[in-house]
Protein backbone atom coordinates (compact mmCIF):
# COMPACT_ATOMS: atom_id res chain seq x y z
CA UNK A 1 0.00 0.00 0.00
CA UNK A 2 1.34 3.85 -0.76
CA UNK A 3 1.92 5.71 2.36
CA UNK A 4 -0.86 7.95 2.02
CA UNK A 5 -3.29 4.98 2.07
CA UNK A 6 -1.80 3.38 5.40
CA UNK A 7 -2.27 6.61 6.57
CA UNK A 8 -5.84 6.97 5.48
CA UNK A 9 -6.97 3.81 6.39
CA UNK A 10 -5.36 3.51 10.22
CA UNK A 11 -7.96 6.22 10.85
CA UNK A 12 -10.62 4.39 9.46
CA UNK A 13 -10.20 1.45 11.19
CA UNK A 14 -10.40 3.50 14.21
CA UNK A 15 -13.76 5.33 13.09
CA UNK A 16 -15.25 1.92 12.94
CA UNK A 17 -14.39 1.79 16.65
CA UNK A 18 -16.44 4.67 17.51
CA UNK A 19 -19.13 3.81 14.77
CA UNK A 20 -19.54 0.54 16.58
CA UNK A 21 -20.56 2.67 19.83
CA UNK A 22 -22.58 5.45 17.81
CA UNK A 23 -20.06 8.04 18.49
CA UNK A 24 -19.03 10.82 16.41
CA UNK A 25 -15.06 11.31 16.15
CA UNK A 26 -14.21 14.53 17.16
CA UNK A 27 -9.76 14.85 17.74
CA UNK A 28 -7.17 11.82 17.03
CA UNK A 29 -3.63 11.93 18.19
CA UNK A 30 -0.84 10.42 15.80
CA UNK A 31 2.32 8.60 17.01
CA UNK A 32 4.28 7.59 14.00
CA UNK A 33 7.13 5.37 14.54
CA UNK A 34 9.12 5.43 11.36
CA UNK A 35 12.08 3.78 10.09
CA UNK A 36 15.32 6.18 9.97
CA UNK A 37 15.75 5.57 5.85
CA UNK A 38 11.85 6.35 5.86
CA UNK A 39 11.59 8.62 2.58
CA UNK A 40 10.57 12.59 4.00
CA UNK A 41 8.01 12.06 1.29
CA UNK A 42 6.00 9.62 2.10
CA UNK A 43 6.01 10.38 5.69
CA UNK A 44 4.09 13.22 4.56
CA UNK A 45 1.77 11.53 2.25
CA UNK A 46 1.00 9.06 5.56
CA UNK A 47 0.17 12.11 7.48
CA UNK A 48 -1.77 13.79 4.48
CA UNK A 49 -3.72 10.66 4.29
CA UNK A 50 -4.63 10.48 8.09
CA UNK A 51 -5.64 14.49 7.90
CA UNK A 52 -7.84 13.87 5.22
CA UNK A 53 -9.48 10.98 6.12
CA UNK A 54 -10.21 12.91 9.72
CA UNK A 55 -11.35 16.01 7.69
CA UNK A 56 -13.54 13.12 5.72
CA UNK A 57 -15.49 12.39 9.08
CA UNK A 58 -15.44 15.85 10.87
CA UNK A 59 -12.15 14.35 13.34
CA UNK A 60 -9.49 16.95 13.77
CA UNK A 61 -5.49 15.65 14.03
CA UNK A 62 -4.67 18.40 17.32
CA UNK A 63 -1.36 16.26 18.14
CA UNK A 64 1.22 13.37 18.11
CA UNK A 65 4.26 11.67 18.15
CA UNK A 66 7.17 11.40 16.22
CA UNK A 67 9.99 8.86 16.90
CA UNK A 68 12.20 6.59 15.04
CA UNK A 69 11.94 2.59 14.76
CA UNK A 70 12.81 -0.33 13.22
CA UNK A 71 9.43 -0.69 11.95
CA UNK A 72 7.00 1.84 10.42
CA UNK A 73 4.13 2.18 13.31
CA UNK A 74 1.35 3.88 12.99
CA UNK A 75 -0.77 4.55 16.50
CA UNK A 76 -4.33 6.79 16.60
CA UNK A 77 -6.03 7.89 19.65
CA UNK A 78 -9.03 8.60 18.24
CA UNK A 79 -11.86 10.90 20.79
CA UNK A 80 -15.31 11.43 19.97
CA UNK A 81 -18.75 12.55 21.34
CA UNK A 82 -20.80 9.71 22.86
CA UNK A 83 -23.78 8.64 22.33
CA UNK A 84 -26.70 9.00 24.65
CA UNK A 85 -26.72 5.69 25.29
CA UNK A 86 -24.37 2.97 25.41
CA UNK A 87 -24.49 -0.25 23.69
CA UNK A 88 -21.93 -2.90 24.35
CA UNK A 89 -21.31 -6.50 23.03
CA UNK A 90 -23.06 -7.32 25.84
CA UNK A 91 -26.64 -7.17 25.49
CA UNK A 92 -27.87 -9.82 23.04
CA UNK A 93 -31.05 -11.79 24.15
CA UNK A 94 -32.00 -15.17 22.92
CA UNK A 95 -35.06 -14.09 19.93
CA UNK A 96 -33.23 -10.67 19.09
CA UNK A 97 -32.30 -10.83 15.25
CA UNK A 98 -28.87 -10.59 13.83
CA UNK A 99 -28.11 -7.90 11.21
CA UNK A 100 -25.09 -6.84 9.48
CA UNK A 101 -24.36 -3.62 7.06
CA UNK A 102 -23.04 -3.77 3.68
CA UNK A 103 -21.37 -6.99 2.15
CA UNK A 104 -18.45 -9.54 3.52
CA UNK A 105 -15.74 -10.63 2.83
CA UNK A 106 -14.50 -8.26 -0.14
CA UNK A 107 -11.80 -6.89 1.78
CA UNK A 108 -10.30 -10.48 2.84
CA UNK A 109 -10.83 -11.14 -1.11
CA UNK A 110 -8.59 -7.68 -2.10
CA UNK A 111 -6.70 -8.51 0.71
CA UNK A 112 -5.96 -11.92 -1.12
CA UNK A 113 -5.25 -10.26 -4.25
CA UNK A 114 -2.88 -8.07 -3.12
CA UNK A 115 -0.42 -11.08 -1.58
CA UNK A 116 -0.59 -13.70 -4.54
CA UNK A 117 -0.31 -10.38 -6.97
CA UNK A 118 -2.12 -12.23 -9.81
CA UNK A 119 -4.15 -10.39 -12.72
CA UNK A 120 -7.31 -11.59 -11.73
CA UNK A 121 -7.65 -8.40 -9.68
CA UNK A 122 -11.46 -7.32 -8.46
CA UNK A 123 -10.68 -3.05 -8.13
CA UNK A 124 -13.70 -3.55 -5.59
CA UNK A 125 -12.54 -6.10 -3.46
CA UNK A 126 -9.05 -4.58 -3.08
CA UNK A 127 -10.71 -0.93 -2.41
CA UNK A 128 -12.48 -2.35 -0.08
CA UNK A 129 -9.74 -3.41 1.80
CA UNK A 130 -7.80 -0.54 1.14
CA UNK A 131 -10.24 2.11 2.24
CA UNK A 132 -13.14 0.36 4.47
CA UNK A 133 -16.28 2.69 4.73
CA UNK A 134 -16.55 3.14 9.13
CA UNK A 135 -20.54 3.03 9.19
CA UNK A 136 -20.25 6.14 11.60
CA UNK A 137 -24.13 7.17 10.21
CA UNK A 138 -25.61 3.83 10.79
CA UNK A 139 -23.90 3.28 13.87
CA UNK A 140 -25.26 6.64 15.76
CA UNK A 141 -28.55 5.92 14.27
CA UNK A 142 -28.87 2.31 15.48
CA UNK A 143 -27.75 3.42 19.10
CA UNK A 144 -29.65 7.28 19.36
CA UNK A 145 -33.03 5.02 18.17
CA UNK A 146 -32.71 2.18 20.77
CA UNK A 147 -32.99 0.10 17.89
CA UNK A 148 -30.02 -2.31 18.83
CA UNK A 149 -29.38 -4.25 21.96
CA UNK A 150 -25.70 -5.32 21.22
CA UNK A 151 -23.00 -3.84 18.14
CA UNK A 152 -19.37 -4.64 17.45
CA UNK A 153 -17.58 -3.69 13.75
CA UNK A 154 -16.58 -6.47 12.36
CA UNK A 155 -12.67 -6.64 11.84
CA UNK A 156 -11.72 -10.11 12.15
CA UNK A 157 -14.80 -12.06 10.57
CA UNK A 158 -18.24 -12.42 11.65
CA UNK A 159 -17.74 -15.81 12.63
CA UNK A 160 -15.18 -14.87 15.08
CA UNK A 161 -16.93 -11.05 15.84
CA UNK A 162 -20.15 -12.39 16.32
CA UNK A 163 -18.39 -14.99 18.84
CA UNK A 164 -17.49 -11.73 20.78
CA UNK A 165 -20.68 -10.67 21.30
CA UNK A 166 -22.48 -14.24 22.10
CA UNK A 167 -19.26 -14.59 24.87
CA UNK A 168 -20.04 -11.24 26.11
CA UNK A 169 -24.24 -11.88 26.46
CA UNK A 170 -24.09 -15.48 27.69
CA UNK A 171 -25.95 -16.67 24.69
CA UNK A 172 -25.58 -18.30 20.94
CA UNK A 173 -26.79 -17.68 17.38
CA UNK A 174 -27.92 -19.50 14.42
CA UNK A 175 -26.92 -18.00 11.15
CA UNK A 176 -28.24 -18.99 7.56
CA UNK A 177 -24.95 -19.07 5.17
CA UNK A 178 -26.97 -17.87 1.90
CA UNK A 179 -28.11 -15.09 3.92
CA UNK A 180 -24.84 -13.46 4.50
CA UNK A 181 -24.64 -10.52 1.91
CA UNK A 182 -22.20 -10.94 -0.71
CA UNK A 183 -20.85 -8.40 -3.62
CA UNK A 184 -21.41 -8.80 -7.32
CA UNK A 185 -17.73 -8.84 -7.22
CA UNK A 186 -17.70 -11.64 -4.35
CA UNK A 187 -20.09 -13.97 -6.14
CA UNK A 188 -18.39 -13.84 -9.60
CA UNK A 189 -14.87 -14.66 -7.96
CA UNK A 190 -15.94 -16.91 -5.62
CA UNK A 191 -19.34 -17.96 -6.32
CA UNK A 192 -22.49 -17.46 -3.72
CA UNK A 193 -21.71 -20.08 -1.09
CA UNK A 194 -17.72 -19.10 -0.11
CA UNK A 195 -16.64 -19.25 3.36
CA UNK A 196 -14.82 -15.96 3.08
CA UNK A 197 -17.76 -13.61 3.57
CA UNK A 198 -18.13 -15.96 7.26
CA UNK A 199 -14.90 -15.77 8.04
CA UNK A 200 -13.01 -13.05 6.13
CA UNK A 201 -11.32 -9.98 7.99
CA UNK A 202 -10.72 -6.74 7.90
CA UNK A 203 -14.33 -5.79 6.39
CA UNK A 204 -15.34 -3.06 9.31
CA UNK A 205 -19.09 -3.65 8.71
CA UNK A 206 -21.30 -3.14 11.83
CA UNK A 207 -22.73 -6.25 13.68
CA UNK A 208 -25.81 -5.46 15.56
CA UNK A 209 -28.47 -7.52 17.48
CA UNK A 210 -32.10 -6.42 17.27
CA UNK A 211 -35.43 -7.24 19.54
CA UNK A 212 -37.94 -8.92 17.55
CA UNK A 213 -40.31 -5.34 18.90
CA UNK A 214 -37.54 -3.18 17.36
CA UNK A 215 -37.82 -5.07 13.97
CA UNK A 216 -40.51 -3.16 12.39
CA UNK A 217 -39.12 0.60 13.21
CA UNK A 218 -35.77 -1.19 11.62
CA UNK A 219 -36.67 -1.65 8.78
CA UNK A 220 -39.13 1.48 8.23
CA UNK A 221 -35.93 3.48 8.54
CA UNK A 222 -33.70 2.08 6.23
CA UNK A 223 -32.56 5.20 4.26
CA UNK A 224 -31.11 6.52 7.72
CA UNK A 225 -28.58 4.11 7.91
CA UNK A 226 -26.53 5.34 4.58
CA UNK A 227 -25.89 1.61 3.45
CA UNK A 228 -27.62 -1.87 3.52
CA UNK A 229 -28.47 -3.88 6.15
CA UNK A 230 -29.32 -7.69 6.21
CA UNK A 231 -30.58 -9.93 8.60
CA UNK A 232 -28.90 -13.15 8.67
CA UNK A 233 -29.63 -14.79 11.82
CA UNK A 234 -30.69 -14.75 15.32
CA UNK A 235 -29.79 -14.68 19.17
CA UNK A 236 -30.16 -18.14 20.86
CA UNK A 237 -30.50 -19.20 24.63
CA UNK A 238 -28.20 -22.24 23.69
CA UNK A 239 -24.50 -21.20 23.79
CA UNK A 240 -22.32 -22.13 20.63
CA UNK A 241 -22.98 -20.78 16.96
CA UNK A 242 -24.50 -22.70 14.54
CA UNK A 243 -24.03 -22.31 10.59
CA UNK A 244 -27.38 -23.28 8.47
CA UNK A 245 -27.11 -23.88 4.98
CA UNK A 246 -30.15 -23.76 2.25
CA UNK A 247 -30.63 -26.99 2.65
CA UNK A 248 -30.99 -26.98 6.09
CA UNK A 249 -27.76 -28.59 7.36
CA UNK A 250 -26.20 -27.32 10.44
CA UNK A 251 -22.69 -27.39 11.87
CA UNK A 252 -21.14 -25.90 15.06
CA UNK A 253 -18.61 -23.07 14.38
CA UNK A 254 -15.94 -23.05 17.05
CA UNK A 255 -16.48 -19.84 19.24
CA UNK A 256 -12.47 -17.79 19.41
CA UNK A 257 -11.45 -14.16 19.20
CA UNK A 258 -8.66 -13.33 17.20
CA UNK A 259 -5.71 -14.21 19.27
CA UNK A 260 -2.89 -11.45 18.38
CA UNK A 261 -0.24 -14.20 19.65
CA UNK A 262 -1.39 -16.85 17.15
CA UNK B 1 15.00 -1.87 32.30
CA UNK B 2 12.39 -4.29 33.65
CA UNK B 3 8.66 -4.49 31.93
CA UNK B 4 7.13 -2.59 34.93
CA UNK B 5 9.58 0.16 35.37
CA UNK B 6 9.36 0.33 31.47
CA UNK B 7 5.20 0.77 31.49
CA UNK B 8 5.70 3.39 34.50
CA UNK B 9 8.53 5.23 32.43
CA UNK B 10 6.56 5.81 29.12
CA UNK B 11 3.64 6.91 31.12
CA UNK B 12 5.92 9.61 33.40
CA UNK B 13 7.24 10.70 30.46
CA UNK B 14 3.72 11.52 28.80
CA UNK B 15 2.61 13.47 32.00
CA UNK B 16 5.72 15.39 31.56
CA UNK B 17 4.47 17.19 28.66
CA UNK B 18 1.06 17.63 30.65
CA UNK B 19 3.04 19.04 33.24
CA UNK B 20 4.91 21.35 30.91
CA UNK B 21 1.05 22.99 29.82
CA UNK B 22 -0.13 23.25 33.56
CA UNK B 23 -2.51 20.40 33.16
CA UNK B 24 -4.07 17.91 35.09
CA UNK B 25 -3.90 14.18 33.68
CA UNK B 26 -7.09 12.58 33.56
CA UNK B 27 -7.41 9.47 31.29
CA UNK B 28 -5.50 7.48 29.26
CA UNK B 29 -5.24 4.77 26.24
CA UNK B 30 -2.84 2.76 25.89
CA UNK B 31 -2.21 1.05 22.75
CA UNK B 32 0.75 -2.26 23.27
CA UNK B 33 2.95 -3.56 20.41
CA UNK B 34 4.42 -6.87 21.41
CA UNK B 35 6.51 -9.67 19.59
CA UNK B 36 5.25 -12.62 19.50
CA UNK B 37 7.26 -14.49 21.83
CA UNK B 38 6.77 -12.10 24.73
CA UNK B 39 6.37 -13.86 27.99
CA UNK B 40 2.68 -13.16 29.11
CA UNK B 41 4.13 -12.37 33.03
CA UNK B 42 6.17 -9.54 31.00
CA UNK B 43 2.78 -8.06 29.53
CA UNK B 44 1.13 -7.86 32.72
CA UNK B 45 3.79 -6.36 34.48
CA UNK B 46 4.27 -3.68 31.72
CA UNK B 47 0.57 -3.14 31.88
CA UNK B 48 0.50 -2.85 36.17
CA UNK B 49 3.36 -0.30 35.95
CA UNK B 50 1.55 1.90 33.09
CA UNK B 51 -1.72 1.53 35.69
CA UNK B 52 0.36 2.19 39.43
CA UNK B 53 2.42 5.23 37.42
CA UNK B 54 -1.54 6.73 36.60
CA UNK B 55 -3.29 5.78 39.55
CA UNK B 56 -0.41 7.82 41.32
CA UNK B 57 -1.32 11.08 39.27
CA UNK B 58 -4.93 10.92 39.81
CA UNK B 59 -5.00 9.01 35.89
CA UNK B 60 -6.79 6.74 34.77
CA UNK B 61 -6.12 4.11 32.01
CA UNK B 62 -9.34 3.82 30.10
CA UNK B 63 -8.77 1.62 26.94
CA UNK B 64 -6.37 0.93 24.78
CA UNK B 65 -5.14 -1.71 21.64
CA UNK B 66 -2.90 -4.87 21.61
CA UNK B 67 -1.37 -5.88 18.67
CA UNK B 68 1.51 -8.41 17.41
CA UNK B 69 4.71 -6.73 15.98
CA UNK B 70 8.76 -7.00 15.68
CA UNK B 71 9.71 -4.52 18.14
CA UNK B 72 7.92 -3.90 22.02
CA UNK B 73 6.38 -0.72 21.52
CA UNK B 74 4.23 1.43 23.94
CA UNK B 75 2.24 4.58 22.76
CA UNK B 76 0.48 6.53 25.68
CA UNK B 77 -2.15 8.77 24.70
CA UNK B 78 -2.55 10.70 27.90
CA UNK B 79 -5.68 13.12 28.51
CA UNK B 80 -5.81 15.81 30.58
CA UNK B 81 -8.23 18.95 32.00
CA UNK B 82 -5.90 22.09 30.29
CA UNK B 83 -5.55 25.18 32.61
CA UNK B 84 -7.73 28.57 32.39
CA UNK B 85 -4.30 29.92 30.93
CA UNK B 86 -2.28 28.40 27.64
CA UNK B 87 1.41 28.92 28.10
CA UNK B 88 3.47 27.81 25.09
CA UNK B 89 7.38 27.90 23.63
CA UNK B 90 6.39 30.80 22.24
CA UNK B 91 6.04 33.40 24.77
CA UNK B 92 9.50 34.49 25.86
CA UNK B 93 11.00 38.31 25.49
CA UNK B 94 14.10 39.84 26.19
CA UNK B 95 14.50 40.28 29.67
CA UNK B 96 12.97 37.77 31.27
CA UNK B 97 15.01 35.20 33.25
CA UNK B 98 15.37 31.60 33.12
CA UNK B 99 14.38 28.90 35.45
CA UNK B 100 14.82 25.43 35.56
CA UNK B 101 13.40 23.04 37.74
CA UNK B 102 15.17 19.85 39.91
CA UNK B 103 18.96 19.12 38.60
CA UNK B 104 20.17 18.29 35.32
CA UNK B 105 22.04 15.27 33.83
CA UNK B 106 21.59 12.96 36.36
CA UNK B 107 19.57 10.98 33.78
CA UNK B 108 21.72 11.50 31.08
CA UNK B 109 24.62 9.95 33.53
CA UNK B 110 22.41 7.50 34.78
CA UNK B 111 21.56 5.82 31.23
CA UNK B 112 25.33 6.03 30.73
CA UNK B 113 26.48 3.91 33.89
CA UNK B 114 22.96 1.45 32.82
CA UNK B 115 24.76 1.02 29.48
CA UNK B 116 28.48 0.81 30.22
CA UNK B 117 27.56 -1.83 33.41
CA UNK B 118 30.23 -0.04 34.84
CA UNK B 119 30.63 -0.90 38.80
CA UNK B 120 31.07 2.26 39.83
CA UNK B 121 26.86 2.97 39.76
CA UNK B 122 25.06 6.20 40.93
CA UNK B 123 21.91 4.84 42.28
CA UNK B 124 20.31 7.90 42.39
CA UNK B 125 21.00 8.75 38.78
CA UNK B 126 19.82 5.27 37.49
CA UNK B 127 17.00 6.06 39.36
CA UNK B 128 16.81 9.79 38.04
CA UNK B 129 16.65 7.78 34.38
CA UNK B 130 14.07 4.85 34.97
CA UNK B 131 11.77 6.91 37.16
CA UNK B 132 11.53 10.63 35.72
CA UNK B 133 9.51 13.07 38.28
CA UNK B 134 6.71 14.91 36.05
CA UNK B 135 6.59 18.27 37.20
CA UNK B 136 2.68 18.84 37.56
CA UNK B 137 2.58 20.02 40.67
CA UNK B 138 4.99 23.43 39.93
CA UNK B 139 3.89 23.51 35.96
CA UNK B 140 0.10 23.97 36.91
CA UNK B 141 1.45 26.84 39.74
CA UNK B 142 3.57 28.37 37.59
CA UNK B 143 1.07 28.47 34.92
CA UNK B 144 -1.92 29.11 36.81
CA UNK B 145 -0.11 31.89 39.03
CA UNK B 146 0.51 33.81 35.55
CA UNK B 147 4.13 33.64 36.47
CA UNK B 148 5.43 32.36 33.59
CA UNK B 149 5.43 33.89 29.85
CA UNK B 150 6.86 29.91 28.39
CA UNK B 151 7.54 26.77 29.56
CA UNK B 152 8.69 23.61 27.82
CA UNK B 153 9.52 20.07 29.85
CA UNK B 154 13.45 19.32 29.03
CA UNK B 155 13.62 15.98 27.42
CA UNK B 156 16.33 16.61 24.78
CA UNK B 157 18.84 18.64 26.96
CA UNK B 158 18.59 21.95 28.42
CA UNK B 159 20.76 23.36 25.32
CA UNK B 160 18.54 21.61 22.87
CA UNK B 161 15.26 22.79 24.50
CA UNK B 162 15.78 26.41 25.56
CA UNK B 163 16.82 26.11 21.57
CA UNK B 164 12.95 25.28 21.14
CA UNK B 165 11.85 28.10 23.19
CA UNK B 166 14.29 30.84 21.76
CA UNK B 167 12.75 29.64 17.99
CA UNK B 168 9.66 29.91 19.01
CA UNK B 169 9.76 33.16 20.54
CA UNK B 170 12.50 34.73 18.19
CA UNK B 171 14.49 35.39 21.23
CA UNK B 172 18.23 34.34 22.37
CA UNK B 173 19.81 33.26 26.04
CA UNK B 174 22.38 34.11 27.67
CA UNK B 175 23.09 30.52 30.57
CA UNK B 176 25.54 30.97 33.08
CA UNK B 177 27.22 27.66 32.89
CA UNK B 178 28.58 27.37 36.87
CA UNK B 179 24.29 28.09 38.05
CA UNK B 180 22.85 25.04 36.07
CA UNK B 181 21.67 23.17 39.45
CA UNK B 182 23.98 19.82 39.46
CA UNK B 183 22.93 17.47 42.15
CA UNK B 184 25.33 16.26 44.52
CA UNK B 185 25.94 12.79 42.69
CA UNK B 186 26.68 14.23 39.99
CA UNK B 187 29.45 16.61 41.26
CA UNK B 188 30.38 13.60 43.15
CA UNK B 189 31.31 11.68 39.80
CA UNK B 190 31.68 13.80 37.19
CA UNK B 191 32.66 16.89 38.53
CA UNK B 192 30.33 20.82 39.24
CA UNK B 193 31.63 21.94 35.89
CA UNK B 194 30.78 18.91 33.42
CA UNK B 195 28.58 19.69 30.43
CA UNK B 196 26.32 16.44 30.48
CA UNK B 197 24.27 18.87 33.13
CA UNK B 198 23.80 21.27 29.99
CA UNK B 199 23.38 18.57 26.94
CA UNK B 200 21.97 15.28 28.59
CA UNK B 201 18.62 14.29 27.74
CA UNK B 202 15.64 12.89 29.74
CA UNK B 203 15.71 14.81 32.59
CA UNK B 204 12.23 15.57 32.11
CA UNK B 205 12.59 18.70 34.30
CA UNK B 206 10.41 22.55 33.71
CA UNK B 207 12.78 25.30 31.56
CA UNK B 208 10.50 28.15 31.96
CA UNK B 209 11.05 32.20 31.48
CA UNK B 210 9.87 34.44 33.33
CA UNK B 211 9.15 38.40 33.60
CA UNK B 212 11.39 40.42 35.65
CA UNK B 213 8.20 41.85 37.26
CA UNK B 214 6.81 38.30 38.30
CA UNK B 215 10.46 37.57 39.76
CA UNK B 216 9.33 38.71 43.42
CA UNK B 217 6.40 36.46 43.00
CA UNK B 218 7.65 33.48 42.13
CA UNK B 219 10.35 33.39 44.60
CA UNK B 220 8.05 34.41 48.02
CA UNK B 221 5.91 30.84 46.42
CA UNK B 222 8.75 28.66 46.19
CA UNK B 223 7.38 25.82 48.69
CA UNK B 224 3.95 25.95 46.26
CA UNK B 225 6.78 24.21 43.61
CA UNK B 226 7.26 20.68 45.44
CA UNK B 227 10.55 20.93 43.86
CA UNK B 228 13.71 23.50 44.06
CA UNK B 229 13.93 26.05 40.87
CA UNK B 230 16.45 27.63 39.72
CA UNK B 231 17.49 30.73 37.99
CA UNK B 232 20.07 30.13 35.63
CA UNK B 233 19.80 32.87 32.98
CA UNK B 234 18.33 35.43 30.69
CA UNK B 235 16.11 35.73 27.53
CA UNK B 236 18.22 38.67 25.40
CA UNK B 237 17.15 39.85 22.09
CA UNK B 238 20.33 38.81 20.02
CA UNK B 239 19.25 35.51 18.72
CA UNK B 240 21.63 32.18 19.41
CA UNK B 241 22.18 30.94 22.73
CA UNK B 242 25.28 31.88 24.86
CA UNK B 243 26.82 29.90 27.92
CA UNK B 244 28.79 31.70 29.99
CA UNK B 245 31.54 30.52 32.36
CA UNK B 246 32.59 31.44 35.78
CA UNK B 247 35.31 33.31 34.58
CA UNK B 248 33.27 35.27 32.16
CA UNK B 249 34.10 33.60 29.16
CA UNK B 250 31.50 33.49 25.99
CA UNK B 251 30.27 30.59 23.66
CA UNK B 252 27.85 30.28 21.23
CA UNK B 253 25.69 26.98 21.28
CA UNK B 254 24.64 25.83 18.20
CA UNK B 255 20.78 26.06 18.57
CA UNK B 256 19.26 22.73 16.91
CA UNK B 257 16.15 20.00 18.71
CA UNK B 258 16.45 16.54 18.89
CA UNK B 259 16.51 15.50 15.37
CA UNK B 260 14.95 11.91 15.34
CA UNK B 261 16.47 10.66 12.19
CA UNK B 262 20.30 12.00 12.80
Amino acid sequence: MAPRQIGRRSFLVNASDVAAMGGRPRFCVVSLEVPGRYPADDLWALQAGIVAAARRYDADVVGGNLSRSHTLSVCIALLADAPTRVVTRGGARAGDHVYVTGTLGDAALGLRMLRTRGANRSAWAVRRFREPTPRLRAGRFLVESGIVSAMIDISDGLAQDLGHVCTESGVGAVIHAERLPRSAAYRALLGARHPLALHGGEDYELLCTVAERHVERLERNREKLGCRITRVGVITADRGIRLVDAAGNAVTLPVAGYDHFR
